[in-house]
């Protein structure tokens, strides 16, 4: 089973690929999709949606999987240019026949850390030590992206152990 | 110069084509997009996608305007749902290499009845006068379409008279 975590957002999308293979867990890739920043909007949509277009096709996962939409924003206009950037993934995926799936932010925290009220850094060391990586991945972006995709393959294979 | 006006929204997407021929406006074509309201997200959103990637095949706009974002919505989620949905027709748009312009809700009515503060009504009024209807463009989000593309064309041409 191989998934793609993304993390979405306008500016820069986390992404991050792992597989399960027999007992253990390997990164297959993990990186930013950013648009050019200076771009008009629907040159960034376009961007982002080429961007992960390619990386459907290159890493060809089983599943995406993208944080659940949550209305927690302090700015109502980033909301909703992240609700475009995530249209466009969701776009993306469904074009690509790729089924998504949504697990929501207390949900990830909890399937790697066992609370859904764990740190940024608890979470980070957690993905770290499951993918055997001698740094935390950076951005954040890509360690939470890799975050979702572990916490969905726990969620539906319990390979950790709480 | 034709002009396609998008009210952009999840379930119900209402569309006007119109075009300046010597003094006069046609419509050209106007309707509703309208995905399957019980798909997954993704689904829907990959209907609109094509449903508007189709529209800009079959009438070739050398424009698309849609309304700019704003943030007034009073539930959170339908306003970063509503930006799925904007997001995936500014990317339809970018594709077919027509240029995407926005204009804000003030100034549409500004633009067509004379007033910021005009009502729906009387922008209904003056969307069926201008395009020489017998009946007002139903459902209302064909007439904000409509009322978007008259408004792009106004203040771009100054065609009608204030």
């Amino acid at each position: 089973m191989r998934i793609l975590g993304l993390d979405p957002a306008l500016r820069v999308t986390g992404y991050g690929v792992i597989e399960r293979r027999g007992g253990g867990l390997a990164l297959i890739e993990a990186g930013v999709v950013s648009p050019s920043p200076h771009a008009a909007l629907e040159q960034r949509l376009q961007e982002l949606h080429s961007g992960i277009r390619s990386l459907l096709e290159q890493t060809a996962p089983d599943v995406v999987v993208i944080e659940e939409l949550y209305t927690t924003y302090k700015n109502p206009t980033t909301a909703i240019l992240m609700g475009h950037a995530r249209g466009v993934m969701c776009l993306a995926s469904a074009q690509a026949g790729i089924p998504v799936r949504t697990l929501g932010h207390t949900r990830v925290k909890r399937a790697l850390v066992g609370s859904g009220s764990a740190s940024k850094d608890q979470v980070n060391a957690m993905v770290t030590r499951l993918l055997n990586l001698r740094v935390a991945p950076r951005p954040n972006d890509v360690s939470d992206a890799l975050a979702i995709a572990l916490a969905y393959l726990n969620v539906t294979e319990h390979v950790l152990a709480h």
